[in-house]
């Protein structure tokens, strides 16, 4: 059974995926929506209550049934190349391509719904508190006088998105800033605004999950004078990343977590402060692990593909297939 | 307990819904996501490993821990009506809302989630299989010689959109059509095509579907004359639609369709055909009842209140509170 990558052409991190796929032995498929009716081409049949499927990509054919996990990686817009594009191409070639693939008994890393509700952050932050991580204190408003009293109790606050990315062309990240303490809060009327308490930490800590696996990373922060730069992303390159424990209180939540989310990876980052606490930051279900494979050697892209390889167990096709009595 | 609806102001469908709500006592908070920042106000505190969350419309404040259930009913684009509307503002207010919602006990008509999967045709197609219903013999296809073949086994076809609307403004209904016996097929490889034997149907069958219930009405087809109109929507208005009753094999098929969907509402659309099956064609997760329940009298605007007024049971409660051992 073939694993099938959605992703686009230049992808370094799913070439490192792809080795260890290759050097398994597993039939692997890698093909980008983008290319839907040029270089990729699906069709599916529903005849006599089967159902029937097939993508071509690379002159490859692959039948639907036939795959055993989905990686979607960075897929493109579906149809974004045709010679032709159009909203309405896209919707409908997104349709065919996702609406046959959710029909398939693969496993999926990530599905695309866990996936989309991964990305609110209201919504990570209320999943870690219920799974026994700690949560930095947060509020999330358009009252300014709710964010005026939050202040008052937490005074040393960082501000955020709620959403991750600035939606322009290429996305722009919005850096974490601290809030000075004379801030006016009168703006937060007009659009939602995240504040958290500053954790002041001693070190970034990455932890990638990878189904049940654990791969975590430490990057000490500087230490001596106050850091002006609360966002690691945007933080001039200091300690190495490398690799550490996780705490089995920690270990146990981050399962529950991505359990309760229906997701097969995620990266989270916590903050270590001076107790050596990890405070949840947030979980990226797509968050990028190249960097921490190169500065620590731990295999990330070797547990991937073996997630991605790993068969389907003979129960689970019969259960998949027949998902209820009356199915 | 509270009922939230997000819909729009002018939704006449709500407008029922409600009028049984006020009825019966149960608490009722209508918005319109569309108007974050400037009529609705929200606010969510993480402190301490507990959240507190409140949406404020129309002056009335409502706490997110008392939301009883949410229905997505048709909501605007959020912060759509701001005084400086922008796609960084929509999405920013989006996530507020619906990742402070998602993270709520409250149950769903429909969740997010489950009506965006909902929408993918073939998926729809192949659940409607595995629950054992009559689906006519369908090909979705970009390969010109697979709609060749499919229309030499199947030489009575019509061809509809894999994806519904037309995505202009305002969206566009694309009418089902028939395919010509001559019909050059070349044209797929520029686009997924779906091709569906057609069913020489003697009524339109709309099965409405909330929660537990089924509420099923039968319209006619006009005899005589071959049809040119095969798409109800586009077809003259001709006999009304009546209450029918559901064969039982279909109820069992259609309530398991919505338990694997997660969908608490669902508006099935059938043909019958001249034996008297009932053909799936699709299921709708917003399909309008009201011009159903204006011709039949069912009372399923009434049934829709009952559902969302429908008590928290404790055990619920506690569970969805504790979702896992160690949460």
């Amino acid at each position: 059974m073939t694993v099938l990558i959605l992703t686009c052409e230049e992808d370094v991190t799913a070439d490192m995926v792809v080795v260890h796929l290759h050097a398994s032995g597993v039939p692997v498929v890698r093909l980008d929506p983008a290319d839907l009716t040029t270089g990729v081409s699906l069709s599916g049949e529903y005849v006599h209550g089967r159902f029937r499927g097939h993508l071509s990509a690379g002159g490859r054919l692959v039948s639907i049934g036939g795959l055993r996990s989905v990686w979607v990686r960075r897929p493109g817009v579906p149809a974004g190349r045709a010679a032709q594009p159009s909203p309405w191409l896209t919707e409908e070639a997104a349709q065919a391509l996702y609406g046959m693939l959710r029909g398939s008994d693969a496993r999926w890393m990530n599905h695309p719904d866990a996936a989309r509700q991964a990305r609110h952050k209201p919504w990570q932050l209320r999943l870690a508190q219920r799974c026994g991580l700690p949560v930095p204190a947060t509020v999330i408003t358009t009252f300014p006088r709710a964010a005026r009293e939050f202040a008052e109790r937490f005074p040393d606050l960082v501000v955020k998105p709620v959403s991750g990315a600035h939606p322009q062309d290429p996305p722009r990240a919005v850096p974490t800033s601290r809030v000075a303490p004379d801030t006016d809060f009168t703006a937060v009327a007009f659009g939602p605004t995240l504040l958290q308490r500053r954790i002041a930490k001693r070190a970034d800590i990455r932890l990638t999950v990878v189904g049940e696996r654990l791969l975590a990373a430490r990057k000490a922060a500087d230490t001596g004078a106050e850091p002006v730069e609360v966002d690691v992303r945007f933080a001039p390159p200091g300690a190495p990343w490398e690799p550490v424990d996780v705490p089995p209180r920690i270990a146990e939540s981050v399962r529950t977590y991505l359990r309760e989310a229906g997701l097969a990876y995620g990266a989270f980052d916590f903050a270590e402060d001076a107790d050596g606490t990890w405070w949840f930051l947030e979980c990226n279900q797509s968050g990028q692990f190249g960097f921490v494979e190169v500065e620590t050697e731990q295999p990330i892209a070797r547990t991937v593909a073996e997630w991605l390889a790993r068969p389907v167990p003979e129960e689970t096709v019969e259960a998949d297939r027949t998902p209820t009595t009356a199915c």
